[in-house]
């Protein structure tokens, strides 16, 4: 039997302590689509998603803060949940087994906690995939919805998790070594490891680990949904202007990653959101990760645009993160 | 020892019967970068490829027709070139070995023709990883070369090839069944399967093959270079304009693949180039195949834009193609 | 007092024989702005303009043939209104008196007839600068609504006019002697000039008077909504192949105007509708009109894109017009 | 005989420290054409410019600072610019005559220093319009070079100017008294009006003047050519930064102007260089001025983007500015 893969980032999953509130800017002005609505959660995706959601609100409690409760991968084939809660368990890691239907849609998975920086994580694979309502269906048969939503995110991107007052050295080779992560891009500095871009596909990255200098324990900085072309960033940055939704950071381009970007955040439960456009793909087995050194990090980090020197202004409202559930 | 895999489209190659016109087009209007030129070929890329090359051009016989010499697509391991040879003559398959250097920066690698269409295809691993010349360096480390050359093409998509006056249905087979490519999308009429879009990769295809009502035996329909956005389309558009190149085909979209595209060819060699940007990924192991029937087949092929009815304009410039090496 | 100006193309008024569909479609789907809505007419405009309306509709007999009302232009001042309607009467024009409120949010205007061509034109100056409804308005003080509805068109540009089976030559010089209409460009051929692209603006045209070789008498060709990139244009061929709305020709750039074009007809009136982006502006007064020889033709009117050959393509789509209010 | 009439904003021209650095930049990386060198002054153009010189770098001393040496505007008339010489010297403005060929490519003009604010302002008719060389010259009649020379800038759009330790009113009085330009929005505070945009062309502006808490007497803030897209806004960006040079301010998008914006400066000489794109166009003659208070300017001045609070960053680099040639 073939070792267990991972196939993509498929979801996260966050606590949010005013659903009503938070789904006005996931749902109505960022545009995702509702697929399915219970009394603990919603579930949104993207116009050109086929999966059941890629981003779940859990309805938490009034005044409490928001936290993120899960970051789901996809496994390559069926039988690789039960293969990674296996070896994980071999690893002495403790893996919770979650029922088919816990989250709706989604079959039987597993959920664990980086032994190295407590970042929950859920291994599925099983997951409904549910047309769009008529109204809204796509005649391209290759996207379940019509561009034109909101800002039209097209799918989930990536998720950014921070790893605490340590450098995320050790995260960074258990992911790889346990999930089969590969590092894309990194910063090295001359005394650790700043952060890496890490991925099981062609993305720069599915997720990356930073480096927290203000924090400690497992925090999460962002998730991130792409969109095809700067103009609609743009397009988008125009809509919450209207809206009366000021951005962090952004309009600008990463040099790491190549993202023409623009970072918000849900004004209800303070989660981030990236939105980007453009990156570039990484096919190629030999590809050698890209090195950034400290003289280097201003082009990496922001290539041009609206930026910040992150040592500088740790207060800058594109600095600050939430937390993790607990338990890592 | 587990099943060699492909993990990408590497580069074509074609023997050209006038170099310098070729170079003309593909180097000089184009903007691919030439990384090395000896007394048979000249190697060109894109700006954002690392490999030594992804379009050889050969030197051939003044008046001669080009054709496609091969078609390389890039092992995911060293041991997967010896592994596929291995297994390829087990099927009866005749094999040749390309010793390293025969292409200029690539190491040792294999060459055969597919056996239910006669296409020719190389397989390789190893490959030179040459920095551009410090004039046209990118600042930008994850990329080889400045944006701004011609079209600024940034790198090598796909190829579609012809599979002659019978269904394509072996050749789709063999092709997933031996090399591991996917069926993203195909169409389906009710008598035999026009043509599938393949891959290996979460590009929707690294290798078209199409039914030929036309011809006899294996041609070459098409390479395609990628640019990001569809503004750089028009961007070339007007570039080819003021070169006085007349494209073929294009500005338009395809449902199929969602490559808002353009066509043209070099005017001296008749091979033809699409340029495109846009498209969707596949990261999901899950992915269902796209089928398009045959009331479906105009908004497959053409979503929007300029467009032909290829059942009823064989002679349109679009249509023609150019043969591939012998001995498949 | 000094002569009377023509500031600039204010609107045109088409009557349609089923006033629901044909608002589905420039409301509903193209996403002009009603501002009202009389027992005889609807008043449409896009999201940038400030006067009550660029568009009306007007209520015709069901089965009726769709024409336009008349074509609008503003006075630069006030009194220009009066002082055209007298030099106009001093040519022996009949000029009708239209008194205000004829035209929901309009002053007193006058109309009259293009005596070369027979096309109705209409002169105003007062016109009512209605507020947008809250739920559209924008935060942007130089627009009157938000960017987003439909295809979002701008503003309206332009409008081009068919004169029949003759040159418009006559029709050319009227505009430019008695309504200060300079030619921009114009294409000559060796018998007669096949038409002009005219304005009082540093727009290549407020109206285009052109040759038609299927018709006697003035006819209407097509009005023309501006949208600012080339990328919203794609963006409505994305938006009208969702809606099942087949295009007529586009996208792709005329040489002459520099215009990124696309052109559909509103399905239940046949009205024609171009929408573009780009084009030039032409604030020289020393400009020399760009003159089109045969041999240059296609370079002028197809720059780049879906085109089609006017000569041998008669019944195109494109080439389909609607006539004009009797009476010239 | 009717009031003379500015048409539009013609050229600047600046006297340099460093010739050849300072052609490095507006030539070489920005892309402006050189149409003539003198011992004295290099002339340079847009591609879609059919006159002269938008831009002329006039040889200072080594080491000297940059200044402006004036903004030249465009006679709507030959005999305009006579009248308004006679016009000026009524009102007691000291008017300098410039014979044709002061200026290479120029007829004869006038110079005079606006005498509210000490701005130096050239007011001319004749202007050679040579034809580009063939190697660059557009296959595109109404343009006189290809586009793809460094970011493309198509062509001037306005100046802005900054008045001094006291309010612009008086000078923005003056301009409208005198040379007819139009306030199209403005900056009112409680005390004061910080700045109007003004033109006689529909464009929004082509002269801005703007109070300057910092300085005594007139200075030059930037010098605007437009670009036609956001994305070409970016590609400036991209290729700025391969290119080692830092803007000032950018992307972002003005409120007021609507203009999608980029600042830097010719690191040889200091002069600023808005590049933009978008804005939007005032045909109506019954425009209203657009306003902006106090508790509204945030949004004006940065609608989104790259950002400052001109308050409290008079350090920025985006702030400081070059002198103006003395005499006023």
């Amino acid at each position: 039997m073939s070792n267990p893969e991972v196939a993509m980032f498929g979801h996260a999953a966050y606590v949010v302590p005013d659903m009503e509130k938070s789904l006005w800017f996931w749902r109505d002005v960022v545009g995702l689509i509702e697929t399915e609505r219970t009394d603990e959660a919603v579930y949104l995706r993207g116009f050109q998603e086929f999966e059941h959601h890629s981003l779940v609100l859990m309805r938490g409690k009034p005044g409490e803060e928001a936290y993120l409760h899960h970051a789901a991968f996809k496994a390559r084939r069926p039988e690789d949940v039960e293969a990674f809660a296996a070896r994980l368990r071999g690893l002495g890691v403790n893996v919770e087994n979650v029922p088919a239907g816990t989250e709706a849609g989604q079959g039987a998975a597993i959920r664990f906690f980086v032994p190295t920086s407590g970042h929950p994580i859920e291994i599925y694979y099983d997951m409904d995939r549910p047309l769009s309502p008529k109204e809204i269906r796509s005649a391209l048969k290759s996207q379940t919805a019509r561009k034109g939503l909101g800002i039209s995110p097209r799918r989930i991107d990536h998720i950014n998790l921070w790893c605490g007052g340590f450098p995320p050295d050790e995260t960074i080779a258990w992911m790889s070594d346990n999930l089969g992560f590969k590092v894309r891009e990194y910063i090295e500095l001359p005394e650790f490891q700043l952060g890496a871009w890490m991925s099981v596909t062609p993305l720069v990255h599915d997720a990356a680990f930073m480096f927290d200098a203000n924090s400690k324990g497992a925090r999460h900085h962002h998730i991130a949904y792409w969109l095809e072309e700067p103009t609609e960033i743009l397009n988008a940055l125009e809509h919450f202007a209207e809206h009366g939704i000021k951005v962090d950071l952004g309009p600008g381009k990463h040099g790491i990653s190549q993202a023409f970007y623009t970072y918000l955040r849900d004004p209800a439960s303070g989660i981030q959101l990236e939105i980007f456009a453009g990156g570039y793909l990484i096919f190629d087995p030999a590809w050698e990760p890209v090195k950034w050194e400290a003289h280097e990090i201003e082009r990496g980090l922001f290539w041009y645009g609206d930026s910040l020197d992150p040592t500088a202004e740790p207060d800058h409202p594109f600095m600050p993160t939430i937390g993790v559930r607990a338990g890592g």
